[in-house]
């Protein structure tokens, strides 16, 4: 029956399923996980990359970009899915933030970010986004987006590879008023146990967005090797016992 | 025979039937049931969510907005079916909103919503909408639109998943002049009853449209959890009560 | 053989047929009834609605719409079909009325609405209308129009359900020169003995389009419950006097 | 062979024929008939109308049009085929005839409407029509144009049902040289025998173009049924002896 | 083979050919024949009129443009096939005559028509061209085109029904350097031979485009019937002799 | 396979080929050859005509044209392929030559050529082109381009009609550092080889870019029938001896 | 099952794959191999000729391109795939360097160029390249860019013909920090390796971009034959003696 209704994203099937999107997930499911969870000082997130090389070159502009991306001062996310396709909503998203910086705040961004043309026109993007933030209003912020169009407000969340059982971990983990550090621990804890091999500095990006209480300024800061490795060191060890 | 006409907007079936905008509106039954009535004092909507999880921020911008919407001073809406399409038709109310202020009023913005493109031209918008408003000319005023570009006034109507036995209990519970208050309290009653489970905080959204009468200033509330926590365990009891 | 030419509206079928138009009036043909006549100082429209509920608004501005709209000050129409085409033709009609006011009266404005995008390129609209209206040259008119966008001038003519009926009754009852009284209870009659049940309050709308002499102004009024009863009691007391 | 290549105007099929554009012929061919000619002094035009009934209003201004148009002052027209594809086409002969009425006489006229788009780009209008001005080059003149985008000038003409019979009784029966009046007397004859049941003032249109020889005015004349009676009713005893 | 590449225009078979212009063709083999030679003082088109009857109005307009076109002051056309796709490269043509006047010549305008949009984005034009004109730098030239959109230039060709009868002809007694009027007698000979039935007045359009050689002024002259007649008499005298 | 993928230009076959691009290469294959070299003085080139009637004219614009086109006082080509086609790029060249004379010469012009729209739009060009020309910067130039969009520079090449055959010959007869003399007598030669019958002076155009020491004007001269005759009497005279 | 959605770019399969892609891929992996690597003091670039005859001149602009652009004074680059697509990515490219020098450096052209159009609109670039450049902020860089619209930093990668086995030599054989003349040393042998036959002048493209301490310049130098010839014989000697 699906076949009938599958080719196009601008028709129902008779149960009033758009199945493009539907198979735009299913990219997802395939890609590198990316997890965040707030933090009462901040948003975490790190994400799995799937392509490792020790000829990429670590210090090139590209690679630091496979997973995290910094929007604008006061907003950064981490991508699941098809790159290419994040790459054009992550372009709208930066212009975006630029024309409505005073008017609007974060939360706002993720409004106008829907406000692109109806999805029914062209094929979904392939991808997944976690937005980590902060506003006045709301103070941090966690969103997720995906192929749909959806978006939602989330203390913690996981989206690409073992998504579901992520999120259960996080269910049972995560804990309300945790310190940045906390968070920190607790999503490298929760990408190890969902990870099939252990963890390696050139397969995790790591990143938070937090903010000087003097100056009110927002930083976006990704996780060299060298901060990364004892905290990939740990989370291993941890697994291992656990396994045992 | 459906199978030759079901796949594009643009064409009639032989008996004059557009397949499209009906698979559209089974979209639309698979979705959280909304349901809003008219009170003397107000206008009362009520909502089912279907995505609940402890980890959804419930601070955030985004979650609030799961299934009801402010679109101006005088006017807000809530949702069942797709929120991706929900939030476009939003974003095209709080535009025509702004522009229309003074000329026109609540009413007459119904009738500019339905300006919109031709249905035909692309897939319908897979979303019913109850708007709940008021202005000078018509007082509170309660609105239902869904796919087929269809809007009607009612007193009292239900939208999305099992909104036939909600409607059929609005026929015979629903009475005239009542108060905002008692308004809740029927909403409250009747979602219950369409509900499989019983009504649970996370599950459950409930917003008032009301007007200070010395100011005369139109006002939006959505309950908080503390506020609709008595309110839905009166419900569950005198529903665990009837079921015995 | 007509499989191969109904799926677009864009090609002739070998007979020379455009076989969307006529799916287009199936459509029209299931749909509430709409009866107009000319009277010597007026025309009345009458229409059979087929969306009724205790829980429809009848003070809400959507409700009084259903199948009765005012175009400008000299003209309105009901409609017969689909109500979201028929929304769209009617914001059409009434943009053109303001614009051409002055120098293009009710006659013209017919015309112009015919201007519109050649019907070859989408669907066409699924809706009949009826225009009632008054102008200097042509004092009292009534006009009908279809999906293949033809349109003419008629003393007396049915759409929708059971129109062929309709149209004959009319053509043994309608009398030229008749009151707009007379034509009331004409209207009322036709329609009684077109539907299937008794007419009810709640199933009918009546309109007419009068002039006050003295002032030269143009009213369109719309039968309030009140009004309509007696005359909807005497025909349905008729109809059964005349079913024994 | 045909089937492949007769769904869209786009395609030669290899005889090199365009299929659509024969099937909006055959439209033509089932449609009322209109038959024109050439006076010394005027030209007259005749239509058969297919759509007849006594609630018709004949006093209205869109029944005077469904056979018979003026376009301009020096110039009007008689259709056969659909009427919504005529108003497209009058209306643009309508626009050019004010635009061009200095520069262009009727002549070029003509010339400007086949200058429409290509009518390879959309399914071709399914109309005829017959053109009868007045310009001070060329005097009367009467053209006759076709959904191929041809068109020719005529001294007597004929489309739409039976045509081609028409087309030889004109043969036969037309005199150059001859006065309106005996023009008219002719088309009434002509229309006559091509029409199976006997002519009655509902179904037939005439008009003539003629110009007052002291002003140089040209004027567009539409009979009346006063006037048209005695036309029809000699003609219809002449065809009623010559048939015994 | 041919059936999966002849539907559409842009699209090569595997052998490299493209069937829409071929089928383009197989319509101008249909068309009535245009022939047209150099003479050493000016340039000679003949056509064969497909369409007569004597009801056509010879005076008018439309009528002397079945076959024959001038172009501007200094080039005219004849033409074979479709006469609605003629109409529409001629007014290509004259606006480009119009614009270029100056800069470009004869020769150049053919290269400025051929700048037209790409044949491959529509159906072909259905039709062939004869162009006949003078410019200071080639003095008379004769050029044909075709639905390819090739061009070339010839002391003497044919096109439409029979052309390769007539090109095979012109063959053997076209001789350079004869004069205007020997070259009218060749052209009316040749499409005696080429044509069934002898030649009518009627059937066949003549024209020239010669130059004063005082003034300098290039002059295009259509034959009328009085000066036609003598020229077919001898033709078909001499035909009817060769017969024997 | 290949059928699933050859009927648009848009599609990738799953071995990556593009079908439309390799069947536009075969219209060229069919198609009168063209062949250029370089010599230390000038560019050589030579082409097959297939259109040959005693009837052409010789004298006019497009004869000459068939086979060679001057683009701008620096560059000439030769073509090979769909005459229409060429058409279209040889004024798109044009156009740029002009604008950008002095900014770009001959290479960078190549490239320009190149930005036309992305070939995926639409059919291929079924044309390959040989580009002669000479700049400041790269001396004497010799460019081939194919419906691919490819492009290259050579010392000599053959396109169209038996060029693998005459690109054979190439390679061994072909010597660096010939003059022009010498470069005309290897092309007549190559031409000979590859052609099946004896080379005709009304078969074959021959054209040379030279350039004047002293003025450093560059010419284009495309050989006239006399001076054609008896290069070609002696390439047919060598043939025939070779061939005995 | 691929079948279904393989045709068009635009469709996600049922496993979200997007086939014209992984199609477009294909083509680039029979296309001739680049491999570029980065050294202390500039990035090396080396690609196969798949095209080479003794007639292509090697002294002409097109041919030095047939590997290796230069984009702007900092960026230079070497493709494998489909020159024509190259051709249009590399124009792109050079339009933003001009626009963007100042406030974007390379790393930030990056991005620009994948801010082109969503890759869902039409069939994917066939073609890959690799980006050699310098800036300020991130010192000598190499990129990837493939059809899917992704790109990242390497330190050594090889695209096209046998990329896999030459990416698994680079691991083995890269070492950081070596200078340019041992990445010179080191991108010959690995594509000796990597290619069927031994190493040609005439088969082989080698580039550098360098940077000259004293000015800060950037240079891109291309090795002439003579340059090339030595590097070619050594490594074609130890291929010799490691086959053995």
């Amino acid at each position: 029956m699906a076949r009938r209704y599958d080719s196009r994203t601008t028709i129902f099937s008779p149960e009033g399923r758009l199945y493009q999107v539907e198979y735009a997930m299913e990219a997802i499911s395939n890609a590198g996980a990316a997890i965040g969870c707030l933090a009462k000082d901040g948003v975490v997130l790190i994400a799995e990359k799937k392509i490792t090389s020790k000829l990429l070159d670590t210090h090139a502009v590209g690679v630091r970009r496979e997973k995290m991306y910094k929007l604008d001062e006061h907003i950064a996310c981490a991508v699941a899915g098809m790159t290419a396709d994040a790459n054009i909503l992550i372009n709208l998203c930066r212009l975006n933030a630029q024309r409505y910086y005073f008017s609007y705040q974060v939360g706002e961004q993720q409004r106008q970010r829907d406000g692109r043309r109806n999805p029914a026109e062209r094929r979904p993007f392939g991808v997944s986004l976690l937005y980590a933030g902060w506003d006045e209003h709301y103070g941090w912020q966690l969103y997720q987006s995906d192929p749909s169009g959806n978006y939602g407000g989330w203390k913690a969340v996981a989206i690409g590879n073992g998504h579901a059982a992520a999120q259960n971990l996080l269910k049972t983990e995560y804990k309300e008023g945790l310190g940045v550090d906390e968070a920190v621990s607790l999503m490298v804890k929760v990408l190890a146990k969902s990870m099939d091999s252990s963890l390696a500095v050139d397969k995790v990006e790591l990143a938070t967005v937090t903010r000087d209480e003097a100056s009110g300024k927002v930083s976006f800061k990704v996780f060299t090797a060298a901060e990364l490795q004892p905290l990939l060191d740990a989370a291993n060890a941890e697994k291992e016992a656990a396994d045992k």
